[in-house]
């Protein structure tokens, strides 16, 4: 059976803390990750069976809610195998790097699900998924493939994830090997 | 003699450097920290003798105020030890956590505040002490103790700090151990 | 032959990356630096001959400008040695600091023009040279030498940089030890 999760980003670290404590108690999932994200904002990643998951988003969302405390969330109910590789910093081989398509979002929320939405859609891999962490709580996706899988998983992260949040977004055929050797 | 603490949080760093020169010209104190701090502070720590610290914390801020470049300061007479030893990092111990007090501010020196507030006020200790950096300049004070201990530490902490630099709190009675794996 | 170099600040990050590659694509360059700045930001730097960089730099900033993604730039046609080493963060030595020039500016190229025109123009040389990381995307330069190749080297530097990017400036004249030991 494939895994869920689902993240909620924070603006309050002390309610987010809370929160993460009582969705580990509401159900049995794993606490796959907490962070501090630029500027003062922290995320909850969880993941686990769907019914577990949501059922513990929500405790989270609700306890929240009250205190006006939530940036964004979100539900992946079958995530793919490399998100949930790359969320762990996988490294990645340099020399299987082709084209480029890359994503860039005001919330990691959203780079969650393009680069889900991107792997799924089209024969690409995931490079990078930077997560707020110096870039200013910003959301970057990277993925390599050839240039027309490339373009399909731009497009369908296009068609996925609300356009508001898209800061933006570029298509790099053959990168020339000094490109790759510095940003990866 | 019980050690003195003074920090300034200065806006801008090239005034910083300097008053934290002149602060150890000054007197005789111990300069404990200089920091850089998101999103473009910077803090200056001392220690040292009260007279001492009092005289030197007086020529940072006089040197700074015709500058314009002071955000928030302390002085805590006689700071508590274990204040002193989160400064330099300790390595907390899991197995001690019991329930959790947390507190966020949006300016460091609050931050100390709160800490010392609630080791001096309540049989709590310490086991985070955020100050500024991956937080975009807020503070996180996290202690550890029984139910009372922690609802009194963070009684004691609303009481003493001012309530304007409050940006969240949380009690948490028995935190899982999920959570104390994922957030230490 | 002297090196040139030149840097793309940007405010959109698949942009930027978008940018490099085809600035590495051309013209015969070195891409020095490709990095992610607080809050946001990310930085391209190249070097090489004053013909190649010039072709290079162009080539970015037209493919930038229709995104409106560019926030500064620089090019710097004969670029001091020390500036390039001290960007591949060269260690200072402490037993060689004297006086001190600091220089802060609200962009980074602004800083690594300060910190060039500085060594040209007094017997100073680079002891930091902070851009962005940890400082909100501020520059941070700090130069040593004697108290007159010091105040020399801020002179140049208010001269030379736009100084509507300048927060603050500071001299001191003779650091305390306790100084050097915390900020270095």
């Amino acid at each position: 059976m494939q895994k869920s999760i689902a993240l909620i980003e924070f603006s309050k670290i002390a309610v987010a803390i809370k929160c993460a404590d009582e969705m580990t108690k509401a159900a049995d999932i794993d606490l796959l990750q907490t962070k501090f994200i630029c500027p003062g904002k922290y995320s909850v990643l969880i993941g686990g069976k769907i019914s577990a998951v949501k059922s513990s988003l929500n405790t989270g969302l609700n306890l929240a809610e009250g205190e006006k405390a939530v940036i964004e969330k979100l539900l992946i109910p079958k995530v793919s195998e490399e998100v949930l590789e790359m969320l762990k910093y996988k490294k990645i081989d340099k020399d299987k790097v082709k084209s480029l398509g890359i994503l860039e979002y005001n919330n990691i929320a959203s780079g969650i699900i393009a680069a889900d939405t991107a792997v799924k859609a089209a024969e690409v891999h995931l490079v990078m998924l930077k997560l707020g962490m110096t870039t200013g709580g910003k959301a970057v996706v990277i993925f390599t493939g050839d240039n027309q899988a490339c373009q399909h998983g731009i497009n369908a992260c296009e068609s996925s994830v609300n356009d508001k949040y898209l800061i933006s977004k570029s298509f790099i055929s053959s990168p020339s090997q000094k490109l790759i050797d510095s940003i990866f």
